[in-house]
C-alpha cells in the first residue's frame, strides 16, 4: 500500500525545507559565512514537534526562518465551532453533540487532529530586496472514538512584500505561482490571488501587506469531489507551489541584495517592517491560532517578526517618490501575470 | 450651576496635558532642543477631536506622546453587548431591545456616548530609564431619544516598564499611586494594583509588561452609590493620579537618563520593547477599540509603539544577570509600597 497523503506531505515538507535552506544559504555564502541554525523541538503535553531552521544577522538575510512542524493534538470545542461552516462533517458532528447535550450529556466535542506544515519568512537586509512569506499545511481530523479520518484539507499560500517596487520581481513571483495553480485548474490562480489580496490587508492602514501572491484554505473533499480532483492532485499542487518559490525568490534576492541604498531608504524599510508587525500581531489568524495553542513554541511562531523595526509618528512618503509609488500599489492591488 | 463632571474632566485633562508636556520638555532641554510637536485633529464623521503632543528623536526621550481626545459618537451594537455585563442600565436597554426585536422591530441599539481622556506614553532613549504609560478617561452614555445621561464611568491606570530594575524607582512610582488611591478608600490600591498586574500580562510569554501600577474600569454609579462616594470624588481621584505621575516619573527619568550603558544593554532594551509591542498589538483592549472605531486617528493610537524595536530568535538573558533578575520580577509581581 502506498503511503498516506499525510506521510507523503510530511516527507515533502522536510525535503523542501532542506532544499530551500541550501538554496538560500548559497546566496548568503556570496557575502558571509552566516549559516542557518537548525534545531529540533518537541511539544510538551502533545505529540509532535518540528525542525526550525533560522538565520540571523546574515549579510544578505537579516533574519529568516524555515520551519517544519508536525503535530498531533486535539481541537478545542471553540476551534471546532469556528471550523464548522467550512466542513460539513464537522457541522454534522457538532449538531449531534448539541442533541446529546440537550439530552443531558456534558461531554464536549474535542476532535483529534494531525497537522503538518512548512512556514517560511525571509527579511533581507537590503531595503531593495523584498520580504517573503509562505506556508503550506495539511490538516486531518479524526473521529474521537474510531480514529477514522473524518475530513482533511490543504491550506496555505505565499506572498511578497517589497519596500521598493520592482515590477519584474512582482511579475516573476506571480507568474510562477500561476503556473502551479494552473495544475489544479485555470480558475484557481485568479481565485487564490484575490483571496490573498483580501487576507493580507492591513485594515487600519487601508493598504495591503505587500504585492500579494496566493492564499487558500479548506481545500478538502468537498472542493475535490465537486471538481473531480483527488487529494493526490492537491499534494502535487503543493509541491508545485514550493517549486514556484524556488523558481522565483532566489532569483529576486540575487537581483537585489547588493543594490546601493542610503539612510533614507533604510529608514523607509524599517518603517514598512513596522506595518508587517502590525499585520502579523493584529490580524494574522495563523499567529493567533499558534499563540493560543497550549504549549505552543512561541519562538517558532514569532520568528516571523523582523529583527530591526521602527515606528515613526506621522511619517508620510514624499508625493510621487518611489516610496509613495510603492505604497500606491499596496493600496490598489494589480494584476502581475502578463498574458 | 457648576460645570458638569464631563466639562470639568475635559478641563482637567487639557490642563494636565500642558503641565506634563512642560515638565518633560524641561528634562529634555537639559540635553537637547527637541520639543513636543502639538497638533490638533478632528474626526471625520463624528464630533470631537483632540490634541496630540508628540516628541520624537529627543536625546532623553526617544519617542513619546501626551494625547488628549474628546469624542462624541455612537456605540455600535457589538460594543453595547460587550459593556452590558458591567452596566445594569445598558443591560436593561439591551433586554428591552431584544423584546422589541422579537415583536418584529429591526431597529438596532446604538447609543450616543461622550468620552474624553488623556493617554501618555514615554519611551526614553537610555536603557536604564523606564518606559511609562498612563491613561485616564471618562465615559458618558446617553439615551438615544431623550439624550439624558444613562450611565457614566471613569477608567484608566498607569504602569511602568523598566528594562533594568531599580527598586527605588518602582517604590516611588507605586507609593505615589497608592496615595492617590487612598483618597477613595484603603481597599482601592491593592485592588487596582492586582487588576493592573492581571491586565498587563503578556500571556504567551508568561510575563508582565512591566512592574505594574494601577488599572481600573467601570468606576460609575454602581460602584459609587454602594460605597457612598460621588462622581466628584472620582474626579478628585483622577486629578490625584495625574499628580502621582508628576511626583514620580520626572524624578525617575532624571535619575536614569544619563546612566552609562553598553551595546548589550541597548540590545536588551530593543528586545524588551518588542515585548511591549506584542502586548499592545495582541492584547491591549484600548488599542483594539481605537483601531476598530470608524475614522479613528491611527497615528494617535499607534504613537504608543516605540521608535526602535527588535526581535531576536531565542534570546535568553544570562542566568542571574541584571536582565534575568529584572525578568524574574516581571514574571512574579511584587509589592512595592513599604509600610
Amino acid at each position: 500500500m502506498a503511503d498516506s497523503i499525510r506521510l507523503r506531505m510530511q516527507e515533502l515538507i522536510q525535503r523542501k525545507q532542506q532544499e530551500i535552506v541550501q538554496t538560500l544559504e548559497k546566496i548568503e555564502a556570496l557575502e558571509s559565512e552566516t549559516k542557518f541554525f537548525q534545531d529540533k523541538w518537541s511539544r510538551e503535553g502533545a505529540e509532535g514537534g518540528g525542525i526550525s531552521a533560522v538565520i540571523q544577522n546574515g549579510t544578505v538575510i537579516e533574519k529568516g526562518g524555515v520551519m517544519v512542524s508536525i503535530v498531533n493534538s486535539k481541537l478545542p470545542p471553540a476551534a471546532v465551532e469556528r471550523m464548522r461552516a467550512d466542513h460539513k462533517v464537522l457541522d454534522m458532528l457538532a449538531e449531534e453533540q448539541k442533541k446529546k447535550a440537550a439530552e443531558g450529556s456534558t461531554e464536549q466535542l474535542s476532535l483529534p487532529f494531525d497537522v503538518c506544515g512548512l512556514s517560511l519568512i525571509m527579511h533581507p537586509s537590503n531595503p531593495h530586496a523584498p520580504t517573503v512569506h509562505l506556508n503550506y499545511r495539511y490538516f486531518e481530523i479524526k473521529h474521537p472514538d474510531t480514529n477514522e479520518i473524518l475530513t482533511w484539507w490543504f491550506g496555505g499560500g505565499a506572498d511578497m512584500t517589497p519596500h521598493y517596487l520592482y515590477e519584474e520581481d512582482a511579475e516573476l513571483f506571480h507568474t510562477e505561482l500561476k503556473k502551479a495553480c494552473d495544475l489544479i485548474g485555470p480558475s484557481y490562480y485568479p481565485r487564490f490571488k484575490k483571496w490573498c489580496d483580501e487576507y493580507f490587508f492591513v485594515k487600519h492602514r487601508k493598504e495591503g501587506r505587500g504585492i500579494g501572491g496566493i492564499f487558500f484554505d479548506d481545500m478538502g473533499p468537498e472542493e475535490t469531489s465537486e471538481k473531480g480532483r483527488s487529494a493526490e492532485d492537491w499534494l502535487k499542487f503543493i509541491e508545485a507551489c514550493f517549486d514556484a518559490f524556488l523558481n522565483s525568490y532566489p532569483t529576486i534576492l540575487k537581483r537585489r541584495y547588493k543594490t546601493e541604498f542610503d539612510q533614507e531608504q533604510k529608514r523607509w524599510q524599517l518603517i514598512r517592517r513596522g506595518r508587517y508587525v502590525e499585520f502579523n500581531l493584529l490580524y494574522d489568524r495563523g499567529t493567533h491560532f499558534g499563540l493560543l495553542t497550549p504549549n505552543a513554541r512561541i519562538e517558532s511562531i514569532l520568528v516571523s517578526l523582523p529583527q530591526n523595526v521602527s515606528w515613526e509618528y506621522m511619517h508620510e512618503p514624499t508625493q510621487d517618490s518611489w516610496e509613495d509609488k510603492t505604497l500606491q500599489v499596496l493600496k490598489n492591488p494589480r494584476e502581475w501575470v502578463k498574458e
